[in-house]
């Protein structure tokens, strides 16, 4: 049986991954297994960037944003001989299974080590929720949070000014963030890959809630790499009454002190994590699917249909 | 068919209602009905306190906590007679149905409305999560983050001084608001009316982790009406090695804007009642679980046991 | 004696304005006068937008951010044809002074209504602390809050993944936003139109802190229209060890609910300005100077030269 | 000249005191001074609890409630023979002077020490801002923006349901926190020691709120130590229209991370600090006067009269 973990965090950080990292040290150490922090993820393993945690080394992290472990990128691990570098660090360091904390990306990479013997489970930590094999990534509801609270000021000082706000907010492809903050804020039009971008109608909406509906602002969130943000904010002024400003709101909302859902989720998550490498899994991603904590094939997951949230996108339709 | 509804805000206030009532209001006026406010609760339907809510008349209120309707409670509504009084307003003003937010009791009422021949659907308006036929309340999500933000601050100045931070809060015998916080804040110890309390055990602990463990502070969180947490926090000093002292949050915890998890969950559910009303159905409440938003009568959901949290509680045991 | 007055808010807004014109509303109406409100700037004036506000019309709106007025610039108010119909629109309704919040530009129209026999009082209502008869104006402290809360965020990311964050501030040519918030969250270089931006310079510095002092992040903040942060970052990236990210914190920082201090500021001044008025002064501007409510006159006001600030920047080298 | 000094925090915690432990450190091993830490107040002098800070010991605290040193009270310090110990120690660390963080009676141990040799000074270190010698303390800023936090949250729920909130807030005599949060949060009436507490006056205004002025809700603050709330509140139901909710903000005042305001005036303070003790100067405190920070002799800074504030209690008067 497995008798020392390492833990990671990779891609992009995002809020609740020290909760993960904490739950993930707390549990195992309270079994007597023992805990190895690696150290900006893969190119960390790879580089023996490797040091014990205990459950001092975790006090006090779990209100921080970010993560203690650091985090970078390496597309070379995707190349079978930088991954056996990485396992000879970990037989070095008496490692035997491993907990990765990140993206879709991190999970490949999860799969390709136990596919070579390393048993490896992976977490869902980014704000992007774009992980088809959760309903939530930790680090969301934090994003989110984040957003909301931007919005609600936007909303300030658009409605002193006749001014249409145009936010472009993260995602990565995946519009739940600009969705659900757009439900959050009361926001009059929000665009995502699911909703489409076509922008004469777009502008036609708002001269429409200038004109009919008399508002006195407008704010229009949209999901990164579907436009420009600051051209079209250029448009509304020129085609509509509104005089239209961008906002990027970029990686301010990468930060902050997770939400208590951000804090709960990370740790029931690090707990099943845990709890699956002790049964001998690997290979395997955990999620939240209908409010119970599952563990996913990792395959099975990134084979997984992305969400479709028809019925969120008419219920923004139905509150404007 | 129904023609025109009428909402109110019944029992102890939270935050999410306001976007409740916006929900509700825009989704009824947006496919033709007309929305009557009911101000005061029951109390307000009984005294004709009634004016006709537009689109306009709920701009503005999505991220305010409170209710602009009021609330009061009215236990006098037990009585037949007393209904009697309110159905006549109802029919005065032509309101065919109505959406009462609130708890338990507000439910009741709502049944002997329906069964007095006008349809009312429940929504579970409370910070409490006591209510067993929904996996969470509108209400929960933002008094979780008051309590959690509290404890923050609390942490800060324990570590400090070696101290023991007592906390009572709130949750009408159900401990989800004491344990989630618990697990949020990494408090030391949590006690509901499920865990127990065993005042000379949780003595015996405290001193283990000060004795043992040298933590410099511990964090102590109860559910109110288990003990009084003055006369508590005194033993602490008394009988163990910290310097006990007491908070009670009070009615800090029913204010602040919403989360946007309680925006999104209001304004689901408020979707969710005015559906169901145009679909003729009427003494049922809305829940939310498992992710799933769905009707329950209310007769069934009265008589749900509570739920229990062993699993969150077997979680926090190990983390701390 | 003044029987009637006005109020408007003009310019960009400022949190700290509604609670403004509560104060000028409610002092002004507890001694008998009549207050109206002018919407939309000097506009409104000239438009005759303008309505009585009463001790209740104020009410709940200390807390708000923006301007329940709305604001706008009106550039041809400085023709005196203009200012003549403004003035006949004033007659109208009776008001015989007016309190005019907003930045410089606004001071300007005040002065030229002055000079033509209404009497007006300036309030500086500006994020940017651009003004130099005063030593804080309305709205600062908390837009200084919310970049700082901003940067907290950003330095959560930033140490996760040794980058260093380029931030554009507000400030409109005052450094103030960008040295207070590098001294409030811990920066490694402020620039500002009084440091001076040397390229060339800052990026040594950089890489210093990258290979000397060994720092896994580095936070740079940068006034407005000093210098392009994208191009900065991308430089950033390519001539030190960190990877540059740029932020532009944009109209966010003009929203939000006042900070207590932004709303006893504004209290205090707008008390000063009825004051003002009711002893017949005219054509002067609200400051505070060295913990001092003072009147200024605007023409004096306006000759001031901005304040230097070489003590707290070299404060922030002591600091770093 | 000196070359080692010492830090210590003393008395009640309050944000902002890690901001000024830091830039005592590094303003100091900026010019070359080694600094030690002293931890658990004068207690730790005592015990030897010594050790040094670097500028690396100090980094990412700025932003940080509490204080990394702990505190403690310790009356026995006006013994001599308690002191001697203490200079013992310090003689044994090779510590020639000490920058002592805390209220007035922290002051009282600087001085004694002072006269025994070490030259001491004093940084006001208290949300109370009871320090007669300087215009504001630091962390009184951070705990008025946590009171009026609270005060905004007990106002949309105490507006739900026709109550008077009666708020209990810190101030150890000095009605500071109550009368600015009374100004910020538009409470209804603020209680101080200088404005006196006479019960039946106090019902009558209630009285006059409710059926005169048409209230729908009442915010009381009073300061800590002029009467029990809990009873008060109990006695405005009795005999008042309001149903009255007593609320304690308790030791949550003392905790949370530091405003900017308190960053600065911390960072400002710590920095005068060391400016003074390498000039040979001993027995001063440090305070901000009139917007200048300034050394003041400890003796007489403990002889000066509180400072009246008459005109912040008459503005609230007329803003009611």
């Amino acid at each position: 049986m497995v008798k020392r973990i390492g833990v990671l965090t990779s891609g992009g950080d995002a809020p609740g991954m020290n909760a993960a990292i904490r739950a993930v040290t707390r549990v195992a150490t309270n079994i007597g297994l023992e805990v190895y922090g690696i150290y900006d993820g893969y190119r960390g393993m790879v580089d023996g960037k490797i040091k014990q945690l205990t459950r001092e080394s975790v006090s006090d992290i779990l209100d921080r944003g970010g993560t203690i472990l650091g985090s970078a990128r390496l597309p070379e691990f995707k190349d079978i001989e930088v991954r056996k570098k990485a396992i000879e660090q970990l037989d070095k360091f008496g490692i035997e299974a491993v907990v990765v904390i990140g993206g879709d990306g991190s999970y490949r990479g999860a799969l390709a080590l136990t596919d070579m013997g390393v048993n490896c489970i992976g977490l869902p930590g980014t704000i992007d929720n774009d992980i088809a094999s959760t309903d939530e990534t930790i680090g969301f509801s934090t994003a989110l949070n984040t957003v909301v609270d931007a919005m609600d000021k936007l909303r300030d000082t658009s409605s002193s000014h006749h001014r249409c706000s145009v936010v472009e907010v993260m995602g990565n492809r995946c519009g739940d963030l600009a969705l659900f903050s757009g439900l959050s804020s009361g926001a009059e039009i929000v665009i995502t890959s699911e909703t489409g971008f076509d922008e004469s109608e777009v502008l036609d909406r708002l001269r429409e809630f200038d004109v009919v509906k008399k508002k006195n602002h407008a704010l229009v969130i949209i999901s990164e790499k579907i436009t420009d943000v600051e051209i079209f904010a250029r448009k509304v002024s020129q085609f509509t009454g509104f005089s239209g400003r961008a906002t990027i709101l970029g990686h301010v909302q990468r930060g902050g002190s997770p939400t208590p859902g951000d804090r709960v989720l990370a740790s029931r998550m690090g707990e099943k994590a845990v709890d699956l490498l002790m049964q001998g899994v690997g290979g395997q991603c955990v999620g939240i699917q209908r409010g119970e904590i599952v563990g996913v094939p990792i395959e099975e997951a990134l084979n997984m249909p992305s969400k479709s949230r028809k019925d969120l996108q008419n219920l923004f339709d139905r509150l404007v």
